[in-house]
């Protein structure tokens, strides 16, 4: 079975010039090298409230089990990917957002900068990570593993979920 | 002087069948084998925000100092303790939150898919905590020595306090 | 240019009786020593949600980059510097006060019991820190080398970004 992965960027820059977006397709990259039966959509999103809500809410009613953004995490005024991830996401996963933090921070101390957070909303998980591709990969490399279980509880294939913890 | 603690299972399975509810009767056993004052009252909730909601408010509305709850707290459809806890809480404790995630990481990387939340609702700390035996024993290992002096905080008897702190 | 910070100790204990306030006094130390053209207001105000507001709301409204408070974030009735904080916050930035935690956790386990969160109101970065001495010394030691990339970001002042990225 096919399982859905969306993209997002979320960046003034990369919205203007495309050619500037390093970090998406990176992402895309690392996920179907990571995954066989992955289906990877990805797209560009200014540093807007309400267009980055847009770009969620077309993957998450439809059949997409993970979305990521990447960028619009930072301190600068602009930076509102968090906030606008907020007002869709139904559940909290702090922990998750945390050790993807750690694993930032394992790096460099300025990731305490980064106000990523990660939530389920209906039943598609969201995934802010930082904008730069250095930090996509290692943070990929974070939650790669955690993927395949957190989908499958996602979706309640109890089957599947039992085979993961054996 | 008697400190009353409650131990909330949430978990429908165990609803329905209480032979299968291992982690609460666990937890009753360690706290009174840690505090030779505390009295614990048991309970199991299914996965029901409301249900939830109505055997929290139970406690919190008494003399409950602490609420351990287990269970319901992944990543599944009808896991929802931590949304029915927030909703109860009127102080967030997030680092001990995230301590508790921490010891559970030490052991398993998967515990970065739980969700559970700390909080304070009038004067009950509520803490959530994962619903299998093992993780509750491990978690409860880290917030046993931080208890005695939570409670003396929430319940402002500042001598004992003072004594904690010496 | 001159970069203004402000202080505000929280603690009934302090608003009656300054000679009381150590903390407040030391932040102002350290942050005149660590930045040359910092300008430091310090306050007091009382463990009371609308008194700590008001304190906050004089210095988002003008000029000042980042507050500090220190006191009032732990399990204690009175203590709602976290709350009162949040009602003015824009944007959660929760990964700088895991990282201010942990420093204190390093030092003391009882550091979980701290409730501290971070975040932007406007364009002023707010911290709480904890209410001793020794704790704040700590906990400032982990954000100092931070705070210029944080301001610089948070004004969108992107030359200086830039430079404190290579
Ligand atoms: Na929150």
């Amino acid at each position: 079975d096919v399982v859905y992965f969306g993209v997002l960027t979320i960046s003034d820059t990369c919205y203007k010039d495309p050619s500037k977006n390093l970090s998406g397709p990176k992402l895309v990259r690392l996920i179907i090298e990571s995954f066989s039966n992955a289906e990877v959509a990805c797209s560009i999103a200014p540093d807007e409230h309400a267009v980055i809500q847009e770009g969620l809410c077309r993957w998450i009613g439809s059949d997409f089990r993970v979305i990521f953004t990447t960028g619009g995490t930072g301190f600068g005024p602009r930076d509102v990917t968090p906030e606008a991830t907020k007002t869709l996401v139904d559940r909290d996963c702090p922990h998750l957002a945390m050790v993807i933090a750690q694993a930032s921070l394992n790096k460099t101390k300025f990731a305490a900068l980064s106000r990523g957070i990660c939530g389920i909303a209906r039943n598609t998980l969201i995934i802010n990570l930082p904008g730069s591709e250095k930090a996509v990969t290692e943070c990929f490399a974070t939650v790669r593993d955690l993927l395949p279980h957190a989908i499958h509880l996602i979706t309640n294939e109890l089957t599947l979920v039992k085979r993961t913890h054996d």
